[in-house]
Formats: C-alpha cells, structure tokens, sequence
C-alpha cells in the first residue's frame, strides 16, 4: 500500500511541473484512466484532460509552489493538505483534497479551499 | 441547493438518534439507496446496513454526543467537521468526513479521525 505521503507528493508534482509534456506524462502515472477532479473552481476529466486543467491554472500561479501538508489513507481513501505560494515564504492559500483511488492511482479527487488568496 | 450545515446537521442526528427504529427512518431521509459509509474502523452499506452499523457504533460510545463544526458544499461534494463527547463538556473525540450527494442525499461518505479518543 503506497504511502499517503508519497501519492500526494507525486500529485503534487503534477501541479508543480512546469513542462507540459513532463506534467502530462506525471498525470498519466498518478491518475486512472478515468479519474477526475474537481474544486470550487475547476474541474478536469481523465489524466489528459486534469493535466490540461492544471497547465491553465499555472498560468494564473506564476512563481508559486505547492507544497504538502499531512496526508493520511485508510483503504482506498487519500486526503491531505497543501499550500500554495513563492517557494521559501509564507504561503497564499491552503486548502484540502480528498480523493478515491484506483488501485495505486487517483481516482476521483475533491479540492477544498481552506485560506484562500487575499 | 441544500446547505451543507443543513445537510451536516441530518447526518449527525443519525448518530445522535438513541431509538434504532427513528434512527432507521432518519437514515432513509438522509442517505440515498445505494449510499456507503468507510471510515478508518467500520464500513455500511445502504441506509439500512448504515443505520445499523452507527446503532452498533452507538453501543460503544455511551452518553456522548456528536456535535458538527464547519460544513462547506461545491457542486455534489460535501465536507464537514464534527466532535464527540458528552453533552456540555470538552470533546473526546473530531473528525472530518468528506460525501458525494445523490440530489440532496448523502451518497458516499469517508470518515476521517483528527483527535482519536485518549
């Protein structure tokens, strides 16, 4: 059973990667076939199309990082924490996701916003 | 749209109910048919097998109450905090559970433990 740390980390990447072939390629390993994801904000279906959703969002995050929080499993249940903002300060938001996964992979993941941007 | 305090509301008074024929109807008003509940320690199929697993629950945590904090809604998903402990005083226990809604039903719901009991 792979480790909370570990898969939130590994999809935390993905937001994280500023190549777009690198990010879709991450997204291909980290999410199902069929996965999907979806927040306040945005939503996004299959590794492809997630990938394509975070790409855009990059471009309105410009020098931000995420970085993980806790992150806890039971079963097939992942939720954890992260925050966003320039690498080495304070962070600007935080929020939580819950997700499902597909054996190793995510499956379905629920964004939440905890501290949103000022 | 159903707010999610409201909805947080009528699930924790599934867990509150003490007679297990109210719990039952309670649990068919709050949680669609195919609904599940998974947390860390029990698992419940149905807003039957549901209603029985939380009576069984109930056995084992006698005279405490649970009590919800913060519930937010976006498009079906649903988050919200909840303590346990007796009426009046300091809680023994919080969670956090995250659903899916069928309508205005709880569809799927995951239980997180924060502060387990000492």
């Amino acid at each position: 059973m792979t480790e909370a740390n570990a898969i939130a980390d590994a999809y935390l990447a993905v937001w994280n990667e500023a190549d777009a072939g690198c990010r879709l390629a991450l997204a291909r390993e980290v999410f199902a076939p069929g996965a999907s994801y979806l927040d306040p904000l945005m939503a996004g279906e299959g590794p492809e199309g997630i990938a394509a959703m975070i790409g855009a969002a990059r471009e309105r995050l410009p020098g931000l990082v995420f970085s993980r929080g806790s992150a806890e499993r039971h079963h097939d249940r992942l939720r954890f924490t992260w925050a966003l903002g320039p690498a080495g300060a304070a962070p600007i938001a935080r929020g939580t996701d819950f997700a499902t996964l597909d054996g190793e992979r995510l499956a379905h993941v629920t964004g939440f916003i905890d501290q949103a941007p000022a």
